[in-house]
């Protein structure tokens, strides 16, 4: 088999997490496999680079920028070849550009154009273990570029789908995709299983556990992935084809306290009000989550839509002018709430999923300000301060036996 | 003008220094200058590196460890072309296989084979300042590989002689190349130019100015190098072709502390002795100074050495087996002894040079324990106690008018 296994910062952040992530990448070796390991810079040095780029020129250009930080993953393999070494085992350490990442030209965010695996293959024909350094390529002009963060993950899946690897294990900080999050949910607990549409509607609800961009990738090359500890050594949840697994209704309860919800009170009932509002807040760069139009009264409507928490303010600064022009009553925003969902590709072709949400938060008290649905997700906003008990109890409904739909 | 400027680690080692390298650099440019800067990592990195390779793998490959260390000069590299940057000036970093260092595959000590100048002419051909990391290369392979310690000197040397450079300026934490030790001897002097073999010999003496490859190739290419400091801006000390300078009977006045000298007494004196003790020593890679044989007596002879302080012990170990079975009488070591050096291409011509140190020397009650000689080097070995004193009265008969020769 050929393996590609990704680790994060963290798990390489000193000498004794190098060791654990070296032995297990050389258990993976021992088993007979080609192994391919893709590393994060360690633990906080990418924000220490930042801090040193800041100091001297806070406006730094983004191609100084992406020389900098690729420095942190230099160091990182190159230390977890020296511990694979130490433990016995064949192993080459390769920058991004010397692993055949080639990328577009957008600095600190790159887009992977190509791989050139002609180098790692020929590594792997020697029987090396190859460590890659994540996050990094080169664009055409010999310069190199960063990926963005979270971008190791989208190396990872890359590689994999480049050199057909059998499947690629990212290694994060838990041992798989749960239910809902253990820390607050008690009977949560680990799926098997997970669809690439399921996992990227999860990224986006704040389970930072995959990053999106390597979903969609993997999705698209048909990478099996398998989310799993680096410290714990048990399966983890393996993400791939809804075609290849039992459909379970559905698969996780997630909450997003990283929303502000933005209020515009008695905006002129007329046409393009809609357009002139959301195209202001795109130009700022600001994502909008959920929409929310009341129906025309007395000539004005009430437009409420959420943004990621830190961008309340932002966005309310850019409406503000617009707003007072167009004779609007009020613009507001609020960071109290608090975006509850459920994930499962199951609900598509099962009817009455939002309806049994709907219930039991009513039954539990839990006022609903916001709806907002996919085929497989249903989302609300809900007050912030009752968030976690509304996990339990739609935990509780779905997943657990007593309370089962 | 092309000027190739190269800063050292302590000259980048926080922000406000690579300010100040900033404004050196930006203001050459300002006077309408081509400017390409060597620099090498900040401050301690390097051993910063070299400590977390340590606790990994005391035996790392020296292929990771060039992977590791690479990354210092790239840290440096970025920050000061941030720094140019917010001064205004249009500027570009590269690292050393951007910039075309193709060197041989001795990692951690590798020699440059050929400086591709292409992607440096074009940058410089687009009015951009060209911020180089010093120190390394790729081999045939697309692997980094570093020159060795102390060489982002030859990195500057070698740009400047490939792009047939005007001038290469080496900043130093001294301004330039003095008779002797200025915080030793209150009258010693900045020289205004010195030859390539005198900055050699000097180099070999303990006067840490410049790297000595750097000094050799620049004598071989022809490249003129000033030594100056990067805070005080006032000119340094040139480097450069003797035919082009007045010549002085001698330059400057060293003293190396870091000596032992090793003592065999009563060794047979047979032919072959003197091959089977230096062969030893060579083995165990100690590199041996100075020589002095006693004249045969008895059949027996004394043989006197001396090597770097902190190899004493070691060679007295390495010979100790053969000085036994040879049955010589006794071998110790005693690093209680200095070095003191007067380097000319004067000397060369004019008879009388030694003498007139040896007879100073007496003078002030100093006994010389062992002579070695050059055709443009005399340097004795003493006392290492009277070392300071032995500078001042050598410094005061060569360069203080009142004692002149």
């Amino acid at each position: 088999m050929l393996v590609v296994q990704k680790f994060g910062g963290s798990s390489v952040a000193d000498a004794e997490r190098v060791f654990n992530v070296a032995r297990v990448v050389t258990d993976k070796y021992s088993e007979g496999n080609d192994v391919i390991v893709v590393v994060s810079a360690q633990g906080d040095t990418t924000d220490e680079l930042i801090e040193k780029a800041r100091e001297i020129n806070p406006d730094a250009s983004r191609r100084e920028m992406d020389m900098l930080l690729s420095s942190g993953e230099q160091i990182s393999i190159a230390l977890l070849a020296m511990a694979i070494e130490k433990l016995g085992f064949p192993v080459i350490s390769l920058l991004g550009w010397q692993a055949g990442f080639q990328t577009n030209s957008v600095y600190s965010a790159a887009r992977i154009k190509r791989i050139q695996t002609e180098r790692i293959q020929n590594e792997l024909d020697k029987k090396n273990i190859v460590v890659v350094a994540g996050f990094q390529g080169i664009n055409r002009f010999g310069d190199v570029t960063t990926l963005g963060r979270g971008g190791s993950d989208t190396s990872a899946v890359a590689l994999a789908a480049a050199l057909h690897a059998d499947i690629c294990q990212i290694y994060t900080d838990v041992d798989g995709v749960y239910t809902a999050d253990p820390r607050k949910v008690k009977n949560a607990f680990k799926l098997d299983e997970i669809t690439y549409d399921e996992m990227l509607e999860l990224a986006t609800l704040g389970a930072q556990v995959l990053n999106n961009r390597s979903v969609e990738m993997a999705k698209k090359y048909n990478v099996e992935i398998e989310v799993l500890s680096s410290l714990k050594r048990v399966p983890g949840t393996m993400v791939k084809e809804a075609a290849k697994m039992e459909k379970m209704l559905i698969k996780s309860v997630a909450k997003d306290t990283n929303v502000a919800r933005i209020m515009i009170v008695g905006v002129p009932d007329e046409p393009g009000v809609a357009f002139q509002i959301f195209s202001r807040v795109a130009k700022a760069h600001i994502n909008v989550d959920i929409i929310l139009q009341s129906v025309g009264r007395d000539g004005t409507k009430d437009i409420t839509f959420t943004v990621a928490a830190d961008k309340g303010a932002e966005a309310v600064e850019t409406l503000r002018e617009y707003i007072e022009r167009v004779g609007a009553q009020n613009i507001s925003y609020d960071t109290g709430v608090a975006k509850i969902s459920i994930v499962g590709a199951g609900m598509e072709t099962h009817e009455g999923v939002a309806a049994r949400m709907f219930e039991v938060l009513g039954d539990a008290g839990i006022n609903i300000q916001m709806i907002s649905t996919s085929e497989i997700k249903v989302s609300v906003l809900i007050d912030e301060a009752q968030a976690d008990r509304a996990v339990q109890v739609v935990h509780a409904a779905f997943f657990e036996d007593s309370l089962a739909l």
